[in-house]
């Protein structure tokens, strides 16, 4: 495999008409080759046409055809080879071992929508039986289940160029679902968005798919993303990233003369409460593991712990000093792009300007070089409830302490957090009734409470919870990682009286996909 | 019990301060005692505050507590006796036989809800084991249920003052679902408004739920309905009506600081297919099973067939003459409203002017009374597809005939048609292959397809779709009707790693509420 700088629409390789764009190597910091030119509308609305067409066909198909497609999907990438690995390298600067780790998690997460389609457990299969002598009226035959919505534009992340990209969590589960997807690329890894939509689109002929069930295109700045979400053939929206870029895409896609759904995971501060049990008996463990999760790739993490809460103490200054002193002697690391390296220095210049801020670890800033060194800063929970900057993100290996002058304050900062993916507490038996105190209030506000662990890294599974209340997501009742993400592309239909040779095998009284049904409310899989 | 024009705000019952407000006989045409008052925003606010209060007890409780409290509803709404049935006469001007069904068909909806919590399919309790050897990193123990979001703001329907409204299914879902919830009372029916909530505060008491679990605000205009959505504590809105009234709603809660969901349920013409089999067989059952569906309730039902696709015949004319025949004979229904009325015969006049429309049973219009008489008109396919004002819904005894040339016509006038809570498909052996055409085209389009019966008439099971893709709701992913209307008011979290003594029951080891749970991507009961 080449990178040509070509596009992917359906089955055709096609060059855009629209301005240039190239891909940056951070570590080198220069231009790389070649040539990328954007979609005009012209490209976009036949890219959105061929989904449509596709949609019929592709929405039919047998689940195990669909299954079949996503195996081959990922023996397909695992097969581009190092150049995937190679080029994702020189276009993130994130280490080759991460990466290669970000191919096994995108092929494992393939894999896993290919075995959740078979599972057929995301059809929601529910009948009701008829009672035709009920009185005073009968009751129809009514058998439900989910059905896709439609063609799904995707837009893949900058800090996960394969895992949340091309062919991550957002195109896997929307195809799962039975949804052709377009994929607007990011442009900070447009060689990478290539290579991978090649290996799917030599799934789909190899598969026999539908034209148009994949599309890529490519644009710099917002106007091809913005094509894409106001066509009226995209029925749904899967993002990640910037809170102000979900938000640009949530009001495009609300104002359309048919809104549709955005599924929008944007910023986080994943605050970290370590309670004084934990503190006492696990200070330098502590401060070890909890310095990696703040500076795992830069920092550049959704899930990054952005916000320590502590109760003051000399424990709690003592156990600050060691998570600095380790921080401190890292040395800089490669950001993703000059662009999120210079918001990471405006983000740190910020707190250094602020006087209620305490600056415990303020690296020295390089604008000239694309990368970033950990910074700690500290407040009172005071000054924190006062200032709405302290609830903001910051992308990159940055983290602000909370001092709490008691439980009571604690609490009060726990329930003054914005909506968030995830929060963490470390604890031991002594802080059992903190722990009862903090739980139903972190409830109401996160989207996955970790014990005694670190935010970073998300298990792709069943149970995993990739989301949360605004401003952590746009739709706190959708995952973005995990089996049940499926659902955000599902919607159900209901079949009444409809005799069984018209009805989805699904709901058919033989039941010939062996599910798990629930049949007048009670499961039962016969 | 009597109606004294108070609000309900928790466990007090208050006067408001705001504009003078009454019910309104359209039977009588006159206005009803007593005098409401709206409520105030500092009310508004006060309801606000208490629902965010009780949240914190609400989501805490037991789930056989909380299937009690709307068992115990139930009872003091069963137990309000005639004062109810003929309150709401007075209001409405439904008949009374009508209403007693409606007043069943709340009282059963709320009890199967008390069944759904005890069930708790809804907690979708997933289970990930921990796999401590694996490599190259071990996974965590992850365990994934539903919460609740919190405070609901329910805007009940004119045309179900009991089944659609205070005690509706919104409010039944969501109580059911753990969030508290505030009602904004119809002003089309404040009196049984007043009654059913006053039924709902006397089960709160009895069951000493947290103050706050349920408010009742009344206010004229849209005021007090936008501060309610508008205001912070509210997490998710639920609404029944027009397609203005809802988007309204819809922008109020889009343009929060936080937006938050709306369940809108707005307007669907129902489309409604007879095939030429099931014309030439049962011509005249199907005329006057249509006619009774047209004009039932006065055509006030959000799954009125207002649309009637037929392939151009002898035998589909002689259907829509004997169709014409049967409702020609139907004497004037009283409407909900006089707004209602007047709409009504506005949107009549619209049909009157145009002159690519046949009138073919064109009513008097009686400009001073509140009542409607059933009215066809018809068109061609192709003036169909010409004309966007015959895609609209017209709230009334109203049905619009399209003529279709040949199927290719069928197919592209159901391929034009925006999203529909139903449609219905009349059809005998000789029509599969229309039929096989058609099918794949509605699931698109549609939330509920019906077989050789009549969209009218709604199971609340655990099968049914009330919804559908817009502008049939606001939110196609979900229905306002059924056992999984609960899954409005729900959101995924995630427990990673949490010892057992801190996460809810229906997440621990020894599954103490005996639920149906996915284990390791397998449904096990133990």
């Amino acid at each position: 495999m080449t990178i040509t700088g070509k596009m992917i629409i359906g089955r055709r390789k096609v060059v855009g008409e629209g301005p240039e764009l190239y891909a940056f190597d951070p570590n080198e910091n220069r231009m790389l080759e070649p040539t990328f030119l954007s979609a005009t509308r012209q490209l976009v609305d036949e890219a959105c046409e061929l989904a449509t067409q596709s949609f019929d066909a592709y929405k039919e198909l047998p689940l195990e055809a669909r299954a079949g497609f996503l195996e081959r999907i990922t023996a397909n990438i695992e097969s581009i080879g190092s150049i995937l690995i190679q080029r994702a390298h020189s276009e993130t600067g994130l280490p080759m071992a991460r990466l290669e780790g970000e191919r096994a998690r995108t092929a494992n997460q393939l894999r896993m929508f290919a075995s959740v389609i078979r599972s057929g457990h995301w059809l929601n299969a529910t009948l009701d039986s008829p009672l035709p002598d009920r009185q005073p009226l009968p009751r129809s035959d009514l058998r439900k289940l989910m059905v896709p919505l439609g063609p799904v534009a995707v837009f893949g992340a900058s800090n996960f160029p394969l895992a949340f990209s091309v062919a991550g969590g957002d195109t896997a589960s929307a195809l799962a679902a039975g949804c052709p997807v377009i994929v607007k690329a990011h442009s900070a890894h447009l060689g990478t968005s290539e290579l991978v939509a090649e290996a799917i689109q030599q799934a789909s002929v190899e598969c026999d798919m539908p034209d148009g069930v994949f599309s890529l295109v490519v644009g710099s700045g917002s106007e091809v993303g913005t094509q894409l979400v106001t066509n009226p053939a995209i029925k749904a929206v899967g993002f990640t990233g910037s809170r102000q870029g979900g938000l640009a895409l949530v009001r495009a896609a609300f104002n359309r003369q048919e809104p549709i759904p955005v599924y929008a995971e944007m910023s986080s501060i994943n605050p970290f409460f370590v309670l004084p049990g934990a503190l006492s008996k696990r200070t330098s463990t502590l401060a070890a593991a909890l310095a990696d999760s703040i500076s795992l790739g830069a920092g550049q993490f959704c899930t990054n712990p952005g916000l320590i809460a502590l109760l003051d103490s000399e424990a709690a200054r003592n156990f600050v000093d060691e998570l600095t002193a380790i921080l401190g002697k890292q040395s800089a690391q490669t950001m993703l792009t000059p662009g999120i390296a210079k918001a990471y220095e405006v983000a740190l210049k910020r707190r250094f300007d602020d006087q209620a801020i305490t600056q415990i670890l303020s690296p020295t800033l390089d604008a000239s070089a694309c990368t970033a060194q950990p910074a700690i800063f500290a407040v009172t929970a005071g000054e924190f409830l006062a200032n709405t900057l302290h609830r903001e993100e910051i992308f990159g290996p940055a983290s602000l302490v909370v001092y709490c002058r008691d439980v009571s304050e604690l609490l009060e900062l726990a329930n003054s957090l914005e909506g968030q993916l995830t929060s963490t507490l470390h604890f031991e038996d002594g802080d059992e009734a903190i722990v009862r105190q903090l739980l139903p209030i972190l409830t109401k506000k996160v989207g996955r409470i970790i014990a005694n662990g670190y935010p970073t890294g998300v298990e792709v599974s069943h149970a995993m919870v990739h989301g949360g209340p605004f401003p952590s997501t746009s739709n706190a009742r959708a995952t973005s990682v995990g089996a049940s993400s499926i659902d955000r592309f599902l919607r159900p239909i209901c079949y009444q009286d409809v005799p069984s040779k018209f009805i989805p095998p699904a709901l058919q009284d033989s039941n010939p996909l062996s599910l798990w049904r629930l049949r007048d409310g009670q499961m039962e899989k016969h």
